[in-house]
């Protein structure tokens, strides 16, 4: 017998794991819960049938949506984190011992439970003394922070269940107010390859280009998402991730990263025409 | 009825696209050929069952497999391209007024064939009056010319089949014989994500390192490829693509393109630590 694991990245695209067993099949108040184990990419857990994160190359998405952040800003003391249930967005934190306070509101209980039992890769650093854990609503527990956090992550999943409210201009403008003077913003901004992915990119970026002073897009390589092309957003009252000489100390920090490092920093931000010509667009029919 | 394409990037993961018809199949000398239409990317052509080349991303593969060199060295007059009997490559060299002469040399007659009737997207400058094509082995071709190209393009498949001299330090130090003083090299080198592309990765890198006195790679998202994370090598006899102030001469071309830039230029050898450790591994055990 074979088991093939099979997510439909459009209509007319597939992409399928053979797959060894099915660890956990749930369904939460939000979303169905899967983990599953395979050859090639190790354990791996979807939600409502979409990859989540995989023992692979989860590294890349954690990296960089951490790291890049971290570089710009080495005053960083505290830090939201919305959505990440699976821990690897924390752990990565962690690393820094500069950071006071690291607030994690994940709306699905279930989602952490699941990846503390199955994906102790990524779930590892949850119960770090630093580290609180809210189960909620991030629309609704950003909106009560006033000028605290010096980095908001929006690590959500896709526009379409539970991560809605996490791409409205609402939820973005109450980032930016609980945002310090010199806050960041990074969030999880799909891909520019597909034309749905594409289509919840330009709102995403157009959205945030209103309420940042300053706001940009970085690129990287997680293969197990649709297209392999993946965004994020980074957003900010006036720190630049690309003209900033700060990026260099992170060397000194000795911190180990099997993707992230200060050349990538600059790299990933140095985006191809037909990303580029996307962006203008947006901010042209803004 | 529905019509799907599947390619195996590995024994455990399948990537699947609806076709629409299939419209050519044939058996050349050297392997299977065949050509879809699809949705999604429009027609694609494949080799042995392996996607070659669709009409929605080869914008990526051709700017990336052309324009970093030429960036590199506006005095490149002489470009020998091995394999690339799609075009797209060709196609891309054609756009430089100062190029004098461009050899094509593809083994296989009825690569050509079907694209210049499937594919008129990337063949359609095959009959350049600068262009020469020659039907036979590049391996071959390469071993009679002594100190003539100032760049040779190995725009080849995978190192299976007809491919396979392609990669073999023989032929690399053939390229170098025939390469003048200013001479680069690029080619394409497979993936860093699944273990059977590494391999080839760092075969190729290590080869080409020994015979070359700079080696570099550089990296671009292309969504139809095993994982999309895709390498090409840089070597030269001198000319470095990224400490080289020539490079912002491009932009005084104003050719238009989709993937390329002069940012791109720099951001794509910014590589992963997973790459540059691959890197450092090959060098170290060479």
């Amino acid at each position: 017998m074979e088991l093939w694991y099979t997510e439909e990245h459009t209509d007319n695209v597939r992409f399928s794991i053979k797959v060894k067993q099915q660890l956990f099949s749930g369904q939460s108040d939000f979303q169905k819960v899967d983990v599953f184990d395979s050859e090639e990419f190790g354990r791996f857990f979807t939600l409502d049938g979409l990859m989540m994160v995989n023992e692979k190359d989860e590294f890349v998405y954690h990296d960089m949506i951490v790291h890049p952040a971290m570089a710009s800003n080495p005053e960083i003391k505290r830090v939201l984190v919305i959505g990440a249930g699976d821990g690897g967005t924390v752990r990565e934190l962690t690393r820094y011992k500069s950071l006071e306070q690291i607030d994690m509101v994940e709306i699905d209980k279930m989602v952490v439970d699941v990846c503390r039992e199955y994906l102790p890769q990524t779930a590892c650093k949850l119960d770090d003394p630093r580290v609180n854990l809210y189960f909620e609503d991030g629309v609704a527990f950003v909106k009560k922070q006033k000028n605290f956090y010096d980095l908001v992550i929006v690590d959500s999943t896709d526009p379409i269940g539970p991560g809605e409210g996490l791409f409205t201009t609402e939820f973005y403008q109450d980032c930016y107010d609980a945002l310090t003077e010199n806050g960041i913003l990074v969030n999880q901004s799909e891909s520019p390859y597909y034309p749905q992915y594409v289509h919840e990119f330009k709102r995403s970026y157009g959205k945030i280009s209103k309420i940042f002073p300053l706001s940009k897009t970085y690129q990287f390589h997680i293969p197990t998402y649709p297209s392999g092309h993946w965004l994020f957003g980074f957003a900010s009252k006036g720190i630049d991730p690309v003209n900033n000489e700060r990026v260099q100390e992170w060397n000194e920090l000795g911190l180990e990263t099997q993707y992230y490092n200060t050349d990538i920093h600059k790299g990933a931000f140095m985006l191809p025409n037909f990303v580029k010509n996307m962006m203008k667009e947006v901010k042209e029919n803004a």
